[in-house]
């Protein structure tokens, strides 16, 4: 079925190509009449509800901008969560080309292929400004496009939650053990790291996360940082929060049905690819610039911060290596990517011990 | 002259806004119209020479990206530094309408008004990210405008060299006294703070600073980070390379007459937003790969990383708050920008404690 439907779409799509092929053409005059007589709508489905602050408004922004910029030629139409498919439906829909486009995040498809989550970065692993470089200067966007293809699809990078926090605990983390059959929701590699300590990591959907944690069905989440942390009210229900190391710099993808990509015009194109570069980096300012406001409003004398203590954080760094272990033996593709992602990240953590953090050492002390 | 100069570009201009003032109504279809008969081309200046490595690539970069975006109907002219305007000529040229636009460093325009060097950074404040959340949320770009305005431009963040290194220092600097009579080639706030602690700043066009090092007319220098600085060979001249607090985000322009930016219209205005935007990203995660890549290379046996030492940085930090207490006494303008900047940076020193530096703590240490 699937399969079908993955062969129809293409059959279809090659057959869109070759009919506007010539906006391919290398030719400014022709791309303007065809610009003039066309004009194209895309339907871009996301798995936030409408105008979810940050992530979904800068999609609205993104959508707005290109409408303006291709003088009204480009119209994009935003499909919020489970308005046209189910928030989680956007790979597979968008794949199949029922919708065009989507914007989510890549941790959400490692069920398909357990590289995929690694463009979302690893627990301690590529800064924000780390990831972004590597994938734009460091081979990370080839591979990407190379195994989003296999699925019919073309990513971008569109946003970053920048640093996470490590979550709202009810009680505080004291060693190793206190971790020992803790039910925790907390999704991904960070995740999976946490059950090789003992945790107990379990999914919600967002709307039943505070619910859980105030009745004591779990007794810890994670979620971002402290914009969007405060907004659900974790802070009301669970005093300790942790400093974060298991989401540094999480991507956020805005990606496109393959074949649709390729039969537009390279100024759509070119357009969308510079409105998406556009969004990505806005979006990690303003993630900034909000976390920075909300911390100072934290009532510390009812929220004690913490840091997990060295006992977790160091057994926490080798459970990650396990992961990684095993999973580039299972998958060759899982493989490639953290083969081209660690050394990286090697080079980038002497750099910035001289550069960034020293800095930010010299500075702030 | 400058007057005069100014004033006949005001009733140019202005008689292009009325020729097409349509195109800022809000009216996709006429904007369509106009664009397919009008092809604008522009003139943009630089302070760098052609394709000078990553802040004039990404100039390169963005101009390709915009002709391809506007269907080929926005065309930018590059003169890189002296080919049509001597290199620091670009903000008075620009102001009175010689040329459309300019790409350079608000730092280099302090002697038009003080305030003006804000908007590149200041010792011991904003990194790259943090002073682009400053800009777009935090309320910089506003006051920027407004400053600027006055010149008769409107300015776009263009690139940002990201955190700058210390320079490079034929001798070490073991206490604040061995700065005594030093000649560094140093520019800007951070020359100024060196001056207090009895250097003797200079200024050097680029072409200059090797043969003036190695000949010991001047007795460091400081330039950007690994990746420029290899290129100028001071490694091969001055073995001691110092970590830096000096230009932590140093932000580069890309600045337009106003009376031409408003002419344009809003599609081009958005594919030039848009286009900025990218570039300024892409040329801070370019600095960051390429400082890297840069600095493993560096031959470590002739080369001695260091930190200033305690005293000095201390010194520093008192010296910077006597400029700026002196500046905004002086000048207004400087004093709105830095009441506005400072707030931001406190309240980010604190997020970036728990958050960034405290992460990178973690992951590295």
């Amino acid at each position: 079925m699937k399969r079908r439907e993955f062969l129809n779409t293409v059959t279809l799509a090659t057959g869109a190509i070759l009919s506007t092929g010539c906006t391919q053409k290398n030719d400014d005059k022709k791309s303007i009449n065809i610009n003039k007589n066309r004009k194209v709508r895309l339907k871009l489905a996301t798995s936030w509800p409408a105008h979810f602050p940050i992530m979904g408004t800068a999609v609205d922004t993104f959508v707005e901008q290109v409408k303006i910029a291709s003088g009204g030629s480009l119209e994009i139409k935003i499909y919020p969560k489970n308005t046209l498919v189910p928030a989680l439906a956007v790979f597979d829909t968008t794949s199949t080309g029922q919708i065009d486009a989507f914007h989510s995040g890549p941790y959400y498809w490692k069920g398909k292929n357990s590289a995929f989550s690694l463009f979302s970065g690893i627990p301690f692993g590529l800064t924000a400004e780390e990831i972004n470089s590597w994938m734009k200067f460091g081979g990370g966007y080839e591979l990407w496009r190379e195994l989003y293809a296999k699925y019919n699809l073309y990513p971008l990078m569109g946003g970053n939650t920048n640093l996470q926090m490590g979550g709202w605990f009810k009680k505080p983390i004291n060693s190793l053990s206190d971790l020992e059959g803790l039910k925790m929701r907390i999704p991904g590699l960070g995740g999976e790291v946490f059950a090789k300590m003992g945790v107990n990591p379990i999914l919600l959907p967002a709307g039943e996360i505070y619910t859980a944690l105030d009745r004591g069905v779990i007794d810890a989440t994670e979620w971002v940082g402290p914009a969007l942390d405060l907004k659900m009210g974790f802070d009301k229900i669970a005093p300790y929060y942790y400093k974060g190391w298991h989401e540094p710099g999480s991507i956020l993808e805005l990606t496109f049905n393959k074949h649709k990509w390729n039969s537009l015009s390279k100024e759509h194109q070119t357009i969308l690819t510079l409105g998406a570069d556009a969004m990505n980096a806005n979006m990690t300012y303003e993630f900034h610039a909000k976390n920075m406001e909300a911390f100072a409003k934290i009532d510390r004398s009812k929220v004690t911060l913490k840091e997990f203590p060295k006992d977790v954080q160091a057994r926490a760094k080798e459970e990650l290596e396990n992961v990684i272990k095993e999973e580039s033996i299972k998958n060759p593709d899982f493989k490639r990517v953290i083969d081209s992602m660690q050394p990286f990240l090697e080079k980038s953590k002497i750099w910035t011990k001289v550069g960034l953090n020293s800095y930010l050492n010299i500075r702030d002390l």
